[in-house]
């Protein structure tokens, strides 16, 4: 089989890999922490209210993070097609971001084992019981990725953006439903104002087009963003299971399925292709920035979801789609839209709105 | 002067005049009350909290009534276009609603005096202190109309349309200013969002436009926001000075100098056409329909004024711009965009949380 060109006609979806864009962080095979966080796992057995202002502080650190590393992936994706066609294996390059973020969690492990010592909870051997969810994310994963390839029969691509915004509502739906969270009233009208503002943000001449999905094409983009919800609602659960267990021990195990699973799509879909032109075939320093970027975006992610919760994660990732649009006012002299500054201000307002309904709660 | 056809251009603004569309409640030289509500003066008398239900009521009756006659405005004037071109003279039309309405006011007056006698309160004699603040509202709305003939210079008739969305935030702001009444966080937040909802529904493929429009004419259409939101204000603020007086003797004043500027604007604009033409020139039965819906609108918003205030008559007038274009679906086989059910959304978030910011206040 050919070497994928998906990155090109689906600019902003992928579970990892270097195609990914805009929403990539949606897309959390990835999910999970490590590196450099070696004072994580003391906060996060801390705990307690006189923590209160070190857990928030920790909180918007990982958010701000995630923020500025999902912006970031997008515009690094602007710059790669400037530069000329992608010529890698999409799916080596997703391999690659797992082994880099297992590497990372490992790397940010022994540190802690040797400022700390080997503990019950940073250990990196684990119980069958404990293990047995940590494949689920990456499996639902690979079954989401697998279904994209249909729904383009349905949807074309700016349209698959517009019906991709359902997985705003769904992730705030599974997460009350399965985590057992609650959301203020004012909350979820917040909610609904991210993914109305969202979509009204990516409107452009041609969105009409999208009320015209056949039955099927609906059904998909309904199934898909449930998936994906249910994989990053799921994924949270695992992690906040048990709060003191080391979320970089956590990330190793989750990476180490995300390996796994991205192995088996790599020799379905590219064996031929790596067999003759070689696994690094095509990378360029790009390729390797645009891995680096989501393997960091990916453990922003798992942190988000340690100290946070998938609606900051949500939130998060919404902000960074409109920071990369006004950012790439500058650089690559983008027109912004008059939707998009009505999208920006009702997203705004949410925001707002979100940690208004928080307080009054 | 010829017979203008400005109602062709300019499909959803001016005062009262049949050429007048979905916004057009906006534009309340009108703003008065009248006719068959002969009880209304008893209810303002009550006041006090036990009384609180029955307010409520009247509030939702006449809420109700403004957003159903705004809304079936829009709706005759898609159908008089339909039906062939305009030929009368808008200013003869504009002054007709507010004779009618005069006329209507002091019907309502003959049955009030006959069942209840002449009161203080209900006596349509005057004073001069009382009287001098009448026709600050006529005289501001025959500004903003002159204003208007100016701004087509610099934008074209549908982002017209659009920047006609600043009124919402300018009522909003000026009623916070010269009313003193406060609005809940979430209320400031709300309004933002019906302002943004609103101009969302509206987008076409040529709303980009607008954010080419020249300095002068963003400026003239906040002052003219300013003025339409002013007189909207200033308006309550005549109303409520005095809660007891019955509302069709305050309608009637209003409308008296409504008819004089009126007549001022249409014998400076339209003399010869009516010298040669005659008065009623091109008046159909649709003309007749629509001066009676413009008078009864005009009175509608009056009675929200009294009863409610500028912020409900700017959430009645925007929904009923959401009811016309769905009704239009039915009868004039409209697409809805995706823009519009994404504003429509906004909207309505808006208008629950508005609900909600006033029980948390």
């Amino acid at each position: 089989m050919e070497y994928r060109r998906i990155k090109d006609q689906d600019k902003d979806d992928n579970g990892d890999g270097s195609g990914a864009g805009v929403a990539a962080a949606d897309d959390i095979e990835s999910l999970r922490s490590g590196k450099a966080i070696s004072g994580a796992s003391n906060v996060a057995k801390l705990g307690g209210s006189s923590f209160d202002r070190s857990k928030w502080q920790q909180k918007s650190i990982v958010t701000l993070a995630l923020t500025i590393l999902t912006s970031s992936q997008a515009i690094l994706i602007v710059w790669s097609k400037r530069a000329g066609k992608y010529e890698y294996s999409v799916t080596t390059a997703n391999f690659m971001v797992e082994a880099l973020k297992c590497a990372l969690s490992l790397a940010a492990l022994s540190r802690i084992w040797r400022s700390e010592g080997v503990t019950e909870d940073n250990r990196l051997s684990t119980t069958y019981e404990e293990v047995i969810v940590y494949p689920i994310p990456a499996a639902l994963y690979l079954v989401k990725n697998l279904l994209q390839y249909y729904i383009f029969a349905y949807v074309d691509a700016p349209g698959y953006q517009i019906l991709k915004n359902f997985n705003i509502i769904s992730t705030g739906v599974l997460y009350r439903i399965i985590l057992k969270k609650k959301l203020s009233e004012i909350q979820w009208a917040a909610f609904i104002l991210l993914c109305a503002g969202c979509t009204t943000a990516q409107l452009n001449s041609n969105s009409d087009r999208v009320l015209q999905t056949p039955f099927q094409g609906w059904l998909m983009a309904i199934i898909m963003a449930l998936l994906s919800g249910f994989a990053g609602v799921y994924t949270e659960a695992i992690i906040k299971k048990r709060p003191s267990r080391n979320v970089n021990v956590q990330n190793f195990w989750l990476y180490v399925f995300g390996m796994a699973f991205n192995a088996i799509a790599m020799l379905i879909q590219d064996f031929d292709a790596i067999a003759n032109k070689g696994f690094f075939h095509g990378y360029s320093f790009i390729t390797v920035l645009m891995i680096l970027n989501h393997a960091l975006s990916g453990i922003a992610v798992s942190m988000v979801l340690k100290y946070a919760d998938n609606i900051v994660k949500v939130y998060s990732t919404s902000v960074a789609m409109l920071l990369t649009a006004v950012v790439s006012v500058f650089l690559f002299r983008f027109h912004l839209s008059l939707a998009f500054f009505l999208g920006s201000t009702v997203v705004s307002v949410a925001v707002y709105l979100h940690s208004i309904g928080k307080l009054q709660r």
